[in-house]
C-alpha cells in the first residue's frame, strides 16, 4: 500500500474562467508533437487492428461474469477522461455485438477515476455525465504507487499525466552539483546535466508506473497511454513544450517538474521493464492554436505550480505577459 | 443505471466548526434509542457468533483470489466511516489468522466509500488514514438507486444514513391532503396521515434500497446497518429524535425529510422485500450529551436542509436558540 503521499500541483479546479473543466480542449484537438503509446501486458502476439479482438478474448478466458472495469490515472476534473471512457465503453460494447461467440456476455462496466488526492473531486462527480452506461467511483492518490488490488483492472489509460514528475531531481536545487538549474523553470538552455537528471528521473517514475500498473492489470489486459514527447530527431530541451515553458520561465521562476520525453526513450524503458510489450505506438497531428488560448490551458495546468512558489496574487499579471510573450516568439507558427 | 440525481443535502464538507468531521463524535458514542440491524443474504442458516465465520467459508467458495470487498452506504465525510472500515477489515484479517484453512488466503481490502454526489469528497479523501491497510474509492451517487456492479461487494455498512428518505411525500406540501403538514418540520404531533406518509415513504426507499443491494452483494455477502429508531413501544412521533426535531421546528420551518422508524417495523420491509434474512438485531446504549453538544451535532447533520429554505445568513441565531430550547426543555434528561 501507498507509504507517502507526494507533494501534488492539480489542475485548477471549479468551472471557473481559468479551470481546467473550461480549459482543456487542446487535450483533446490541440497536440503538438504528440505520441500516442500503447502497450499490451506480457502475452501479447498479435499487433493492431486485431488487438482489440485478441485483448477481449483474453480477457474471457478470465471471467465471464466479472464487470469489464477501465480505469483513467491523471483524469482532473473532466471532461476529456469522461470522452475517452466513453470511446472504450462503445468500442467494447461494438465488439461484444458484432461477435457472436461474445454477444451472450456483454458486461457492466465499472469504471475508475484518478488523481492526486489534491484533485478537485467534487467538480468531477459533478460533471459525469447523466447517461453513463458505466458505474463510476474514483480513486484517490499518486499513480506511481499501487492503488487498486492485483488483477483487477482490464483496460488502463492516462493522457496528459505520465510527463508530470513524482518529485523534482534534488541535484536540480544544489548549488554545488553541476545539474543546479539557477534562474529556469526547466531544461530548455540548460546544462546537459540537467537534462540528464530529469531523464533519471523520468526513468524511476516510469518503472513505478509500470510495476504498480503490471501487478494491478489482469493478465491479458490492455494499457493505453498518451504522452507529449519530442520526436527522437529533436532533443528534449529544443522542443515546443520546453520552448513555452522556457517563456514562461522568462516572466519569473526557477523550476517545474514536467518531462518532455522522446518516444525511444519510452520504448527503451518499457523493454528495461520488462512487464508490458509495446503494441503500437502512433503520433497524433498538430493543430495550431491561438497565443490567448495556449496561456489559458497552460494556466489550468499550471497555475497551481505558479501559485506554490509565488503566491495567487501576480498569477493574472504572469499570464498576460505570457500571452504576449507567446505572440512576440512566432513559436505556436513554428511547430 | 441510475438515471435520476435525487437532491441531496450533504453533511457540512470541510473541517471547520461546524463541519461533520468535527461534529460527528455522537455517531460512534452518542446514540439515543438506537438498533443495529444486520442482515445477511439469502442462503443463511447460522446465527451470531458463528455469522462471522460462516460468511467467510461461503465466500471463499464464489472467490478464493479476488479482493474482499467492503461498502459503506452514507460515508459523509469521515471520521467514522475509516473507524468503521478498520474494525470489519481487522475482523475479517483476524479471522484469516486464526482459521488454518484460510490462511493462506488472507486477501486484499478494496473500500468503497458512497455519499450523495453533493457530499465533500474533498475533505473525505483528505481524511483518509495514511496507514489504511486497503485499496480506497469513493462512489458518488443515491444508495437508493444502483451503483455497482452484480456481485460485487461481500460486505455492505450504512451508518445513521437510512433514515433519510429519498424524497419528502408529495402530500404533505399539498394544502388539500389530510397530510399537509402545516407548521411542522417533521410528524411529532402531527396528524395520523401525516406519519402513515412518512412511514410508506420509507417502506418504498427501504425497498429500492434492499433491491439495489440484493443484486450488487455476492452471494452470502452480509450487510451491517445502523438506523435511527424508536423501540417498538414507543410511536414514532413521541420519540427523543422526533422530539428535537420540533424544538428546531419551533424555531422556523415546514418540513425536514426524516424518518425515524421502528425495528418491527425494519422487520417486516425486509420480510416483504425477501432477498435478505435478518441475522441479528440489538439496540445500542443511550450516552447522555449536554445542548450545546447536541445542537452542533444536529447543525452538522442538517444545516444543507435549513439553508436550502433560509439561507445562511440565519444559522448561526438558529441554532443558539436550538441549543437554549434544548436547555430549556430538558428533552436530553428523560432520555
Amino acid at each position: 500500500m501507498a507509504k507517502v503521499v507526494a507533494k501534488s500541483f492539480p489542475m485548477n479546479g471549479g468551472e471557473g474562467v481559468y479551470s481546467y473543466t473550461q480549459n482543456s480542449s487542446h487535450q483533446t484537438t490541440w497536440t503538438t508533437n504528440l505520441q500516442t503509446l500503447t502497450f499490451r501486458l506480457l502475452t501479447c502476439k498479435t499487433l493492431n487492428p486485431l488487438v482489440l479482438h485478441q485483448f477481449l478474448s483474453d480477457i474471457l478466458k478470465f471471467s465471464t461474469s466479472d464487470p469489464f472495469t477501465i480505469a483513467d490515472f491523471g483524469c482532473s476534473t473532466g471532461p476529456n477522461t469522461f470522452l475517452v471512457v466513453q470511446n472504450v465503453v462503445d468500442a467494447v460494447k461494438l465488439k461484444y455485438q458484432k461477435c457472436p461467440s461474445l454477444s451472450m456476455h456483454s458486461p457492466e462496466f465499472q469504471v475508475y477515476f484518478n488523481d492526486h488526492i489534491d484533485n478537485d473531486f467534487n467538480t468531477l462527480f459533478k460533471s459525469i455525465p447523466l447517461e453513463k452506461q458505466y458505474f463510476a467511483a474514483s480513486v484517490p492518490g499518486s499513480f506511481y504507487d499501487r492503488l487498486f488490488p492485483k488483477a483487477s483492472l482490464h483496460f488502463v489509460h492516462s493522457s496528459y499525466a505520465l510527463h508530470w514528475l513524482s518529485t523534482l531531481p534534488s541535484e536540480l536545487l544544489d548549488k554545488n552539483s553541476p545539474a543546479w538549474n539557477k534562474g529556469r523553470i526547466t531544461y530548455a538552455n540548460a546544462p546537459d546535466e540537467v537534462v540528464k537528471a530529469f531523464k533519471a528521473q523520468f526513468a524511476k517514475d516510469m518503472s513505478s508506473f509500470l510495476n504498480a500498473r503490471a501487478e494491478e492489470v489482469v493478465p491479458g489486459g490492455l494499457m493505453g497511454l498518451l504522452l507529449i514527447a519530442t520526436p527522437d530527431d529533436i532533443p528534449s530541451p529544443k522542443s515546443i513544450f520546453a520552448g513555452l515553458f522556457d517563456l514562461m520561465g522568462s516572466c519569473l521562476m526557477d523550476m517545474a517538474k514536467i518531462h518532455n520525453l522522446t518516444p525511444k526513450e519510452m520504448e527503451d524503458l518499457v523493454e528495461i521493464n520488462g512487464c508490458f510489450t509495446i503494441e503500437d505506438m502512433a503520433p497524433l497531428i498538430h493543430m495550431a492554436s491561438d497565443a490567448e488560448k495556449c496561456s489559458k490551458h497552460l494556466r489550468a495546468g499550471m497555475e497551481g505550480v505558479f501559485k506554490e512558489h509565488f503566491g495567487s496574487e501576480i498569477m493574472d499579471e504572469l499570464f498576460d505577459r505570457l500571452t504576449r510573450k507567446i505572440e512576440e516568439s512566432l513559436i505556436l507558427s513554428e511547430g
